[in-house]
């Protein structure tokens, strides 16, 4: 669902259903939590809003889907915290109302399993199955190398997406002025020179500095351009994910979060899209992997 | 649900509502393809049978399971092949018939999007979220050093897994007489002497000697035992998948597949396990990650 760079729409022209909008940010715009808020309507039924603003280029963000779903999770199962969210992503929901669905399929003392539904017009948009429960503030062991979180810059010395996604006639991604997104120096794919290597390194926070909590982890987990655009350049267009599942170790301690996402393979129309969250003591809170469509 | 070497329940104990039993292969046994075989039973439901013999002392096999769910979704959906799947383990079902219903959620020209559940007495044991299509004949690109297979001696220098989880009184897993698995012959924790690090290279085949399919790979995806065992010893116990992705990117060659499981992560009382499959061609045909209890 993270769709990158590409060229909005021209200025007038409808995207699907509803009229393309830059929404800016202003003082007194709904935070991460506030745009993720439901309202109970008994039995398993929530109502949510999506808002413009968690949007790229029209399109609600994927991530931010991700966390309203393991919501409604949570509240139904009367458990705090997401630990594993598996997620199909069939349909692109639209800005507005939508009714989320969650049924329990299996209730344990410490950990339930919920299944989760957003719907929007008859249409289910996204199908998630949920594992929630109460994540420790424990300490995760990393077992490989790749599981440490590699060197790099300190956020004021990489790329702000936010200033690199806008110039000219582009109001950039709506989306990246709430979700502070700051790439390793050496990216190129922004500027057409990308390394050849879909890699990608940098650190994300919220906007409005409020810390990470598990949803806004989950969040992140989707919150990357496509490293495929490091290998091949963003000519690949949109690479909508069709599959995403994300697991918890940790509750992130507050300040940044610092994410590698590597695509390792590609095949059958996919791409796959490995993703690590650490959190601001260095600590493997989140790991992600996606299958994502290759037009 | 791959729950290695431990001891097997004593002479005449019980585990959980059956009785252990050790079913060795004979000539007229099923075949895996056999085993996973489904009688359609209209609206969405199918009778399966989860037979002895594709279990690890007692308990089917996660893979076995996995397969069975794959297949229920693609005779609902009339798509021959599963390209990602999802499923959370619940509850562990026990030998017997087991009853299946698939439900379409979104249904496309190329792919379609399912719920499948695996019932048992009332008790949804296994729940998955499958894609079904076409998979085709294609060449995937590695894009990673780790995509590529590591170098690894051949099937007959490596260690038989069912020669070496017999001996004294131990009759051995019966997986292990089906699936016919090699691992690595620097492989230490069957002897007590791990390597530390918790990863497992090994070789996989069908016992029966066909040719590996996209259901065979879906369980050889779930088919090492788990790779903490390689860190720790085998002294953790029983380590039960909780949730597993597996993604298909290409259809395998005939042959062996080779396969790297490692875990990377563990934390909140978790662990993780990444999974590759090459073909005989050397294809990263599919990928795994689990997340499994620690206790």
């Amino acid at each position: 669902m993270c769709l990158g760079l590409d060229t909005p729409p021209a200025h007038g022209q409808s995207t699907g259903a509803h009229r393309y909008l830059r929404a800016v940010p202003s003082r007194d715009e709904p935070t991460f939590s506030d745009a993720i808020e439901l309202q109970p309507r008994g039995a398993g039924h929530f109502d949510g809003s999506i808002i413009p603003g968690w949007d790229v280029r029209g399109i609600p963000h994927g991530g931010y889907l991700l966390a309203m779903l393991a919501r409604a999770a949570c509240l139904e199962a009367d458990k705090p915290d997401p630990i594993s969210i598996a997620a199909n992503f069939l349909a692109p929901p639209e800005f507005g109302p939508a009714r989320l669905t969650a049924g329990v399929i299996r209730s344990g003392k410490r950990q339930s399993t919920l299944s989760v539904r957003m719907v929007q017009a008859d249409v289910v948009r996204v199908d998630a199955t949920v594992t929630v429960g109460t994540v420790a503030d424990g300490e995760p062991r990393a077992w490989s190398a790749d599981a440490v979180a590699p060197l790099l810059p300190d956020p004021q010395d990489c790329i702000d997406l936010a200033a690199a996604s806008r110039g000219g006639d582009d109001p950039g991604v709506a989306l990246h002025d709430r979700l502070d997104l700051r790439l390793h120096p050496s990216t190129g794919w922004m500027s057409e020179q990308p390394s050849g290597s879909p890699v990608l390194d940098g650190w994300l926070r919220l906007h409005d500095e409020t810390d990470p909590d598990l949803f806004a982890l989950l969040m992140f987990s989707d919150g990357f351009p496509p490293s495929i655009f490091e290998a091949t350049g963003r000519a690949v267009g949109h690479v909508p994910t069709v599959q995403l599942t994300t697991h918890v170790f940790a509750r992130p301690a507050p300040g940044w979060i610092q994410s590698r996402c590597r695509t390792r393979v590609q095949g059958n129309g996919f791409v796959d899209e490995d993703c690590e969250l650490w959190d601001s003591m260095g600590r493997l809170v989140a790991t992600a992997r996606q299958l994502a469509l290759l037009r």
